[in-house]
């Protein structure tokens, strides 16, 4: 095949050399050695992409991985860690070295833009599969859970500023030809699903300020699931309010409504955070470059109800995307 | 297909809940959290494996499970780092309960044996690939690394009381109908492809004794030319003086030298120490419950040369496993 799994890995993955802050040992050996500072926990998330389920065969490599790369700094951004380093695990069918060129721009484009260093990994002959396992460091006990919400609470969804949610499935419904969209609308929404862009900095501010919080890979509503699950309460969401890029927003209300509330790939975070710190959580968001949308109320109980802009019942299952039910 | 993602999380893969020393936040958030001791550093390994590249379809499930995690900590021995929780990432062709509760068991069971707990995963469905990322802690500048070894040092490899390095590859030249064995040493050297004993005890009882460190995985000659280029020495083995099981021993010589020296997936640790430090490996070995055999001494310059017991250099080419090129 030409170049060998020590080559490519030299060749395409070997960038961040050496030592740098938090990392003790570099790639090259058996293991990186991490060093937290003192009074500091590594945070840890794994996420595993796969052709044909997570990205469609003809993606444009850098975008790949980036967004490889993307929803695993999400998990980190859910969590309020500041990125440290990845190892990424890549089984390949074949070395196809302009791909690979590709892959590895791309990644560590937002690696480089997190200050997240690929410090170790495996490559593999196989069906093309990229693994990423992401640390980062939070204070000790400073960790953003899912387990923090309290009735009463705001609930809040992040998205770019004049976009929205949903945008990812848009584009996922252009690919499975159910419906059209015009080309520039189109590179958008596709943008949207294939290179997201992980609420690192907004989830840093939400330190000591969102009480729980979570990041949208499966759908909202079913992401938010969880979160109500581990923190024991129930939810209402007025999907009226629920934010949407001028695209989405020009589609039918049932299609907005899937996009919105079950569409997953949209790596926001949904987070709660009691109705004093409003201001607090705004100009975090500020300060992060994001927008912020206030969608609904924490309530005790375990129900998530869903409601219009009335507050009128939303009455259809909306539910969680699953990669092994969808 | 029955069984969704969450709840197959969480009917296989949650077994290590709730926190224990080192896990501040186990499964079932964004992130898991690890917390090291102060003056403590985190290992960090990652490898995959790939059906039909690194296990057979019929592979027993619960040696599958054993391996998946078997691989991974046999790098945090080779570093000397003491095994402390681990992410699953696991791409799955279809949800069969049985094939995951064998997974399962023999996962856990090496991980509760070496207490590592499973912190965090990833679940999917696409073709058959399991992805696992290590953590072990280490003393802030202990860890064992690939470039310490000196000239004059010893060239040591680990193997089991009354066994020894190739049994592995003897294994797969059966699979692959180049070689036949009657069935009870078929039964062993199968075992030993398929349920390698990473030796951890080993390399934490090697820190401060071994001068550099590596685990073969793809075949004992190929993996020490990476400690050999990262600690800029070169060495002079004895192929003779390799051990090998009765089994690998009865077979012809070429076959002997094919397996010890390349055959790969032993998962013993190769290692350099000082001629001063030799009843200090050997007790540790004896600590570990594992046999230690020296089998080389490490030279100025960057040759790898192999010679016969009489010390007559061979000049078979035995190069490295490589996984874009076997």
């Amino acid at each position: 095949m030409g170049l060998g799994e020590f080559d490519l890995i030299a060749r395409y993955f070997s960038r961040h050399r050496g030592t740098s802050e938090g990392v003790a040992v570099g790639p090259g050996d058996d293991c990186a050695v991490l060093a937290t500072r003192p009074g500091m926990q590594l945070a840890v998330s794994t996420d595993m992409l796969v052709e044909g389920r997570h990205f469609l065969p003809t993606v444009d490599p850098a975008r790949l991985g980036h967004k490889a790369l993307a929803v695993n700094l999400s998990d980190l951004a859910a969590c309020g860690a500041r990125p440290l380093a990845c190892v990424l695990a890549l089984s390949l069918p074949r070395v196809d070295e302009a791909w690979l060129e590709g892959l590895s721009s791309g990644l560590y484009a937002l690696a480089d833009a997190h200050g997240c260093r690929l410090v170790g990994g495996d490559t593999t002959a196989g069906p093309l599969n990229l693994s990423i396992t992401v640390f980062g460091e939070v204070p000790a006990g400073g960790a953003i859970l899912r387990s923090g919400a309290q009735p009463g609470d705001d609930v809040w969804v992040s998205h770019a500023i004049g976009g929205g949610v949903g945008d990812a499935r848009l584009a996922l419904e252009v690919f499975r030809g159910r419906i059209a969209l015009p080309g520039e609308a189109l590179e958008r929404v596709r943008r949207a699903m294939e290179c997201p862009e992980p609420r690192v900095a907004l989830g840093l501010a939400l330190r000591g300020v969102a009480s729980a919080a979570i990041d949208v890979s499966d759908g909202l509503l079913g992401d938010l699931s969880h979160l109500l699950r581990r923190s024991g309460v129930g939810v209402v969401i007025d999907a009226d309010a629920i934010p949407r890029s001028a695209d989405l927003a020009a589609q039918p209300a049932p299609l907005q409504r899937l996009c919105t509330l079950s569409g997953g790939d949209d790596y926001e975070l949904v987070f709660t955070a009691p109705p004093a710190n409003r201001d607090v959580v705004l100009a975090a968001a500020r300060g992060a470059g994001v927008a912020v949308t206030r969608i609904g109320r924490v309530e005790a109980g375990a129900a998530l109800q869903v409601t219009d802009g009335s507050g009128r019942r939303l009455d259809d299952a909306w539910t969680s995307f699953d990669h092994f039910r969808d």
